[in-house]
């Protein structure tokens, strides 16, 4: 078995690494930069970045060369939340309980911090000292899942669906493209970055499908059962705004059997790397507990 | 030398692989994808993917393994203009006498159709059939070029600059980044695909360091003495912003003499290509001349 990373210390090796990449020069330039700083700092669980260096781990990978791929991740995921708070968008002030980017600089900023690390993240991405194949593989895939065919798609969908009654079909499509496609390319690219057989990538991509769904569902039960100190942001905003959530389609008691029957579903997929899944197994039940 | 292409023979091989890299499914998620084709089809000079596919023959390369490249930048220039025209960036509601993006259909969709575009422009780039260490490099090339180092650094620039009088050293910097990086990008990335020596590529920088700088005074110069009509969009803006220009700085005829220089610079660094270089050379001085 690889040297074996609890969270925490996975979580200080993306956090160096991912502020490493924003450099300040002390120019009139760097306004935009220390917004891109400031959004990438006020970070979540780092749940994908995370995902990809485990699989890349537990496919028998080195850590620390998958690091690129996950901060590119990471960069990709944060620029989607700066432009999801703007005000044509959904106009939230607040993400995990601090001022928003477009609150905290300005809209424009905002706007640029966002395009700033999507952009980067391509360039982060491609100076993985990994083959030149693989490199080439993982930068197509991180396009492909965070474009208008993956997440913006899914956002795209959103949009449409605002102050309409949706059914369960269209919102699972939605949320496998919104919050699914991010986590797919995690946890496939940790098992490119180690150069992983077909047999782990399938088992990575049946993880990610339901690790993916259980977290939306998770998020909207949240949104109904937390506090907005819990959550850092206000509750109940999802009835308010008449949206259509899986409590609302399936009720609460459906809903939460669900996650449990996805995360039992992931946690047997990454069974196959025996011991070596025991982090990624844990981690479906951690996150599909969570409470904020 | 090479098989040689006209202007026209280069705009319809950049149109039709540019508009065949937007598919539609005629899903929910076809508002971004049509907003991002009405952008693409709105298009200008097609300068920057002419470029690079005329930096590539002139060095020997195939044009036709140039053009994933070409169609890559002018999908991060499309994007860089579809976010620039946003209402709390520069506001303008025209676009080559068009409606801009938000104004045809909305601010969110115009969002997300510029982050669709600067997206997908990596996964084209990345599909290029050449050697795999040259896709690596045009993909970091073009990231580093277009990003808050490089076009996005000059954009914060230029906000920082508005309703403030700057010197003509700032001016310099910001159009270097803000359009000059781009234009940078076209030029080696069109070396690049031809796998071209190390004295071409110098070549290729000088030639776009001073076309850049020309296409932007020419720019300034055609905002006071142009008609709206002409160039599809109000003339004049930039004295009623109070925009530092390079007529303003510099005096009108200073400023022509000033292009003038510039394009014989270029002219001069593309003779090493020979027979080979004449396209390039005759382009420079179209920009210079131009009238829209």
């Amino acid at each position: 078995m690889n040297k074996s990373y609890t969270q925490d210390e996975y979580i200080s090796l993306i956090n160096s690494a991912l502020y490493n990449c924003v450099s300040l020069t002390g120019g009139e330039e760097d306004k935009v930069s220390k917004a891109m700083l400031y959004s990438l700092k006020n970070g979540g669980k780092r749940v994908r970045p995370m995902l990809v260096l485990e699989f890349c781990r537990a496919c028998g990978g080195e850590v620390e060369k998958a690091l690129p791929f996950a901060c590119a991740l990471e960069m990709i995921h944060t620029y989607s939340l700066i432009h999801d708070d703007l005000p044509c968008m959904d106009n939230d002030d607040f993400r995990r309980g601090m001022p928003s980017c477009h609150k905290q600089f300005d809209y424009a900023t905002a706007l640029l911090a966002g395009d700033g690390l999507l952009t980067l993240a391509f360039s982060v991405a491609s100076s993985a000292s990994l083959p030149p194949e693989t490199v080439i593989k993982a930068v197509k895939l991180l396009s492909d899942c965070a474009g208008y065919r993956g997440m913006i798609g899914g956002q795209t969908m959103d949009l449409q669906h605002e102050n309409k009654q949706i059914t369960l079909e269209q919102l699972r499509m939605t949320d496998a493209l919104k919050t699914g496609m991010l986590i797919y390319a995690a946890c496939v690219l940790g098992c490119l970055a180690a150069g992983a057989d077909e047999k782990s990538v399938s088992a990575a991509e049946i993880y990610a499908e339901n690790i993916g769904l259980a977290f939306q569902i998770v998020d909207d039960i949240l949104d109904i059962t937390s506090t907005a100190e819990e959550l850092g942001k206000p509750i109940g905003s999802d009835a308010e705004n008449l949206k259509s959530t899986y409590p609302a389609l399936l009720g609460l008691e459906k809903s939460k059997e669900l996650v449990a029957e996805l995360t039992q579903t992931a946690v047997n997929a990454v069974s196959i790397f025996g011991e070596n899944g025991k982090f990624l197994s844990d981690y479906a039940v951690k996150l599909s507990v969570r409470t904020k």
